[in-house]
């Protein structure tokens, strides 16, 4: 195991101007992903993925598109207000399906007009929003899975039930929390990172 | 509230090699989370609840706790293997109590010989594992709950079924995952931050 200190050796103190070409110098060596040399005060540039990015929007048309998905093919099934667990699919993936395609017109706009989505408070929301309706569509999605497992798997019912819409409807829901993932995730550490 | 940094008051340049002890000797006087006066270059204090401090063993023991609880209650009843969802919540407590139980004896290992655990592969890792632990308990929490409800409300066939010791269970596993995602959520930020 590592001391939590580096080791530090006594050198001469630099000149204001080399002290901060050397600090350049270091962030560069410590930069996430591609390393970028920026000089103090200046943002960094926005990794793939994150809000304001051609692959953000990407993900975020990909959560919209499969929650939308899960609902429509959910609600295509006429027994599911039966079951709790269904139709807290249904609403989970309404409230995903809506963040989303909020967010979705939020980065076009700021494609359109070419601004950068790094605002402090701006990126807070965007992180709780996304680990909310993150946690909310991965509990609808596993509590699906576990009906549609007990009802397919244990009870051996499905020539009486709709299973492949309700297996369909929960692969698309887990599809839309695998896209929502990489967006909560790099939203959380560029607000960290700061 | 105190500032952050004590009052300095100017005094004369010191020589290297004293300044860094006298760094040393004030940020061994002022205890964890209490602003911390600490030099360029060496790390922050852990905040209260990250690995190595007593809040953070404090959070691992209360997961190890309500996972085995919840381990506990649902191999209690006859009937679990019955349905996959409730084997899935058995498998996933068993891989969170032996999580939390291993974080937790390197927690009490940090603070007995008084180390950080801010190691940059150590937060990477326990961050890595929070994550997937994390996951894997909601899931089986929501499955389980997903099917608890399915059994209590929609289909009123408690009386054949143990749906106190379910509905235990699922609490408990909830209760886990809600004492792992204040671990998770500072790992990534002690790891996003540094």
């Amino acid at each position: 195991m590592r001391a939590s200190r580096p080791a530090v050796h006594p050198v001469e103190a630099l000149p204001p101007a080399a002290a901060q070409a050397q600090e350049q110098a270091q962030a560069q060596d410590h930069g996430e992903g591609e390393g970028v040399a920026h000089p103090r005060g200046v943002r960094m540039k926005d990794p793939p993925g994150a809000p304001g990015t051609p692959a953000g929007l990407g993900l975020r048309l990909t959560q919209a598109f499969f929650a939308a998905a899960a609902l429509a093919v959910m609600a295509s099934t006429n027994d599911f207000p039966s079951v709790s667990a269904f139709s807290y699919l249904v609403a989970a993936a309404i409230l995903q399906c809506l963040w989303s395609i909020s967010l979705a017109f939020v980065d076009i706009y700021a494609l359109l007009v070419k601004r950068s989505l790094r605002n402090a408070r701006a990126v807070c929301i965007f992180t709780i929003g996304d680990g909310i309706t993150g946690t909310l569509t991965l509990g609808a999605a596993c509590a699906s899975a576990g009906i549609t497992v007990l009802i397919g798997n244990d009870l051996n019912i499905c020539a009486e039930n709709h299973c492949a819409s309700f297996e369909t409807a929960t692969a698309m829901a887990f599809i839309s929390w695998f896209a929502l993932a990489p967006s909560c995730i790099l939203n959380f550490w560029s607000m960290a990172s700061r």
